[in-house]
């Protein structure tokens, strides 16, 4: 290990303004769905809250999410859309402490123990800075080593600039914990493994004949098979990412949007559903690596916390979030929503793949070799 | 009137290789939502079906679907996901006739006689070509006079760069037949309306007090009233783009997606529902202006002909399409995906509205006054 | 006047450190356009040199010079190339006053009393954040009211997209004090002027004939008459850009590159030259406009002072710079590169001067009319 | 070979109508760098002359030039501003062969047996097509085999992005003929050979105390060596692109521009004098790359012909020319200004350079192994 590493240090609870902060309000909710006036609005940094003498953090922590208390004492970060009538809504918008809750910003955005594992380069997202990627791959091994759950979100420009084999790659190693898209990286992938075009286009960039039917016929193929894991069983599908998740049994979810065609089987149509869904994955997640997507990349964004949560305080890490994109305006407007620990890589998604591929055999064969990290 | 006009030329169905071409073929789905083999995948060109020794053009066109003929003989176009068990659809891989249908490709794309109404214009997608905002203001307020549907979709970057005010103008004039958005436009919208911001700046940009929770409150505050409607009836709401659609009786529909904090009430989170909602919108229209949105653009394009159905054929006209976004590639990928109609403007969407603004305003004038066009 | 504007407040001389400090140290160049080790590099804030006791600002100040100091005391900044052997250079790196030079940075970035015209908007440039037409006009029709100096600097797009006549109209009007650009802006608008295209493109964007000749041909003519001033005097040249210049005596300098073709008379096509001819413009500067150009942007924004200098201290006041692209890479560049004080407006050249010169018509009404400032 | 290359044939001038065209027409310029009307302005495509009854291609094709026909026979293209009085200048506007002058376009561009070689890609440049590096890398290599002239072109980003070390490897390897850029190219890379950073920022992306001057002092130190080559040979510089030029004997030409601090020594301040050296490099190259640079990709490809010339018309071949930028912009800025035959990559100069490296790598090995091509 050559980087010195963040350490979290919680607040001092005993000075004050902590130490003789009152207890957190609590509000009823009059309706399902409907919270009361002057709810706290949450954010994704470490936040405690004063409840029967004690600073606890809610569980699940995201942002734009309200704080529950359950009758049996549980704290919860969870939707509005999931309150229900008579459920008790933490109240207040002081974010220092004064009403009870407090947001540790200062542990993690700033100050001299920045939270930012990269916080030796700029955090300006540019073009024209470089990429470390011996350290990208070094954080991607060692999430690995230590059983980390690294949730990929990918865009299909990922399946059409084939940077798809090296997908595959990191997913037989065991890199990707889990995986969400649309049904549209789905798509260009199924239609590559069984036609081996992506929008009638061939792998080295020509168009075939017929080929703009050709994913409506691939997307009709797997309704067929009933599911993609079906298509997979049968042997209809015997390459690609899906293919590799399925085989690899690494958890994926399918969010469907208002562009698909279909869609396949197994795309969660209903945007509500496929937010739990995907936040069943995001709650797990230690690690995140957004390629080639801008929906999906904020849509994710907005739901993982700043921070790796652990049940002792000092244990607490950040969430490494890498966001891959050719311009600099996704990374930007990610930032700009409140993903302030995303690290901008300005780049060609086939070319990302690529070469963080290469740097990451070159960790593991020095891992295996028992020698430093390479430079 | 100073423009030369597109005249649609049907095809001569006597001449070769129509006058001898075969029957079309239709062969019975298996399964709901699955296609027969070799179905044949829609365009958004005129496309004629020889039924019963006839060539007839199938109701609502629109790509990627397909063609279904019902026991009383009507052809539509349908999305393959609303296929049932038994329907007939046509087979055939062939779009020059030759196996009983024919896509009138060349009517519309190139040609002497293009379809693009703006044809004197490269059709290239360049920020560095001039946009011809005075035909633009033309066409769009002879579409007013005519009684066409302009059907308007629009991204959030648009209440945020306070061309509200022009659309609003739009709305109020009767330009805007039907507005297409995604919850994110009506609660930056309504953010504005109720506390002055979107996303916690103020109309000239400046950041406020605790504003990150500004649009979760506003979405409270809605959800509370019960819908947009009623926020509106109750004074809750008193101005801005949804104030107007309401008060002046235009439809919209805001189709959900993952990105989405609420919803608001109205939003249609399925988003198989909301595609259905918005292609009853589409199937009606005659116009579109896509600003500053890319899944909706895309979303929208897929589902829209490339031209004005008309019982005679000699009446079926070009769907002029107008794409305005920051960046040529929206533009170029929304063609790349179709729609080649699309006439791209590269610029910022508040300076498009209110050059575009200007320019119907002078439009207007000239009319009245019987003067011709502006130049 | 509505909006509260920035006053300079000159350091305190007489408390600490100031106080207390050195005399600011000088050593002879040895070799002509060779520094003396260690020399002070210069920025553009406001920079006080102790010489004799006081506490003196140099002339002419701009970035990534040196502080000479002549026989006779004056104090200039100098670009490096042009110091003499046994040129007295001010050497030091410290900024702070300790070794006598004084850099000025919390007078004009930041702090309570920003030095920014326009503190009231977020200083981060993004398309999405709203321009304030407004209070450009506002700001550039004072700057002609009290006589200030605008330097205009364009880029060719500004042609290509016809906002030629929108220029013109700005200089008919007074509100151009001096022009800098590029052979390529002065062929395009000539190639117009003459054979009423640029690039063998049409004003309304269509191919001509032979077109890609038509700036070799235009360069030709004019190359025949000797100059632009006696190509508008013979007639050959009757409308445009520089025409407009030539006949209400609006100073320019073109300057040129390796990617002209010709070039045209009065190109200094040494860049040395031109840079001497930029700077003899930028030193009277009061307020920048940069439009639709990297190269001479980044120029330009080398050699601007962040402030206008002026013989009393406390009438020192920032030097508004603006700069328009379509991307906000440009802006950021600049920025990084120095120009902090650039207030970057992302959208289309064409659309920035229609909705710019829309604002000021509408700032001259109210003016005219005693009112108060549009909003 | 695996790739089926591309054979030029030259047209049939026996046949009409190039058997009966008449002889071009020469008019004797009338003042220094001034044309006889109706030149004939040249094209980047392999051109005929019909002088004293034989098709002659005139020597060094560029585009934006005219012919000149000497005394001694010779047939030249050269740049309008080189002429002199008297100098007879082919005129004609036709290319078609009816005025004794023929541009073989088809020959090159479209038509069956296109020119690119590239031509089992999609001519259109977007980030999502995929690249096909291999072949980039086979090209890059069969070059150097065959003893080429391959120029490359480069901006600084490339230097900022550490995709330095990948060019070093590229010139001392033999894949470099010759390199030109500007000033900032050289200052950037000096500046990192002398004092470890580039624009005061080390090559881990963190800014240094006092960084924004050491490019000026790093300027200095080679102004006081007296030249680039001087600097290395006194071992001021030991590392680096300039470095590794120098000490291979590669040929370079540093452009000046009107953003130059400096210059360093060597660089070609006057724009005109640089092009006659930049020229003097593209009338011999035979493959280009260009990468990260707009002003200079520009202004080689105006002078770069499409083809690489030949004593025999049949060994004719087109000049494989790559374009590497963040956007698509630039590529197709550099086609529509008629370097059709630009090959675009749209991805980060650090990541290309990476993964070409990486390619060729894999040739060299497969090269030397005697195995066919890696796929």
């Amino acid at each position: 290990m050559t980087t010195a590493r963040f350490q979290y240090r919680p607040p001092n609870f005993d000075a004050p303004p902590l130490g003789t902060a009152p207890a957190a309000r609590f509000e009823a909710a009059t309706a399902d769905g409907v919270l009361p006036d002057g709810f706290f609005s949450t954010t994704n940094l470490p936040t405690y809250v004063k409840v029967g003498g004690a600073w606890r953090r809610p569980r699940l922590p995201r942002m734009d999410c309200v704080i529950v208390q359950f009758a049996d004492g549980d704290l919860l970060t969870t939707e509005p859309r999931k309150v229900r009538r008579g459920d008790l809504v933490a109240v207040g918008k002081a974010e220092d402490g004064s009403e009870g809750i407090f947001v540790h910003a200062e542990g993690f955005l700033g100050g001299a123990h920045s939270a930012n594992e990269f916080r030796f380069m700029q955090t300006e997202v540019s073009r024209e800075r470089p990429v470390d990627y011996g350290t990208l791959a070094e954080l991607l091994g060692e999430e690995r080593e230590r059983g980390g759950l690294a949730v990929w979100v990918v865009g299909p420009a990922l399946v059409h600039a084939r940077a798809r084999e090296d997908l595959i790659w990191f997913i037989e190693r065991g890199y990707v914990g889990a995986l969400l898209g649309g049904n549209a990286v789905a798509v260009h992938d199924l239609e590559a493994a069984i036609f081996g075009t992506t929008l009638g286009m061939s792998s080295t960039g020509q168009g075939v004949e017929g080929g703009h039917a050709l994913h409506m016929r691939a997307i009709n193929a797997v309704r067929r098979a009933g599911s993609i894991e079906a298509a997979v069983r049968e042997g209809l599908v015997r390459t690609g990412i899906m293919h590799a998740l399925v085989t690899h049994d690494v958890p994926y979810v399918l969010a469907g949007s208002i562009r698909d065609d279909g869609p396949l089987p197994g795309v969660l149509s209903d945007t509500l559903a496929a937010q739990d869904a995907m936040r069943g994955v995001t709650a797990r997640a230690t690690f995140a690596v957004f390629v080639a997507t801008a929906l999906h990349a904020i849509a994710v964004g907005n739901m993982l916390p700043a921070f790796v949560d652990a049940p002792v305080p000092d244990d607490v890490r950040p969430l490494t979030t890498i966001c891959v994109d050719q311009t600099e305006f996704v990374v930007n407007k990610l930032r700009d929503r409140g993903t302030h620990q995303a690290y901008g890589v300005v780049t060609n998604a086939q070319d990302f793949m690529h070469v963080l591929r290469f740097y990451v055999e070159r960790w593991e064969q020095a891992r295996t070799s028992g020698s430093p990290r390479p430079r």
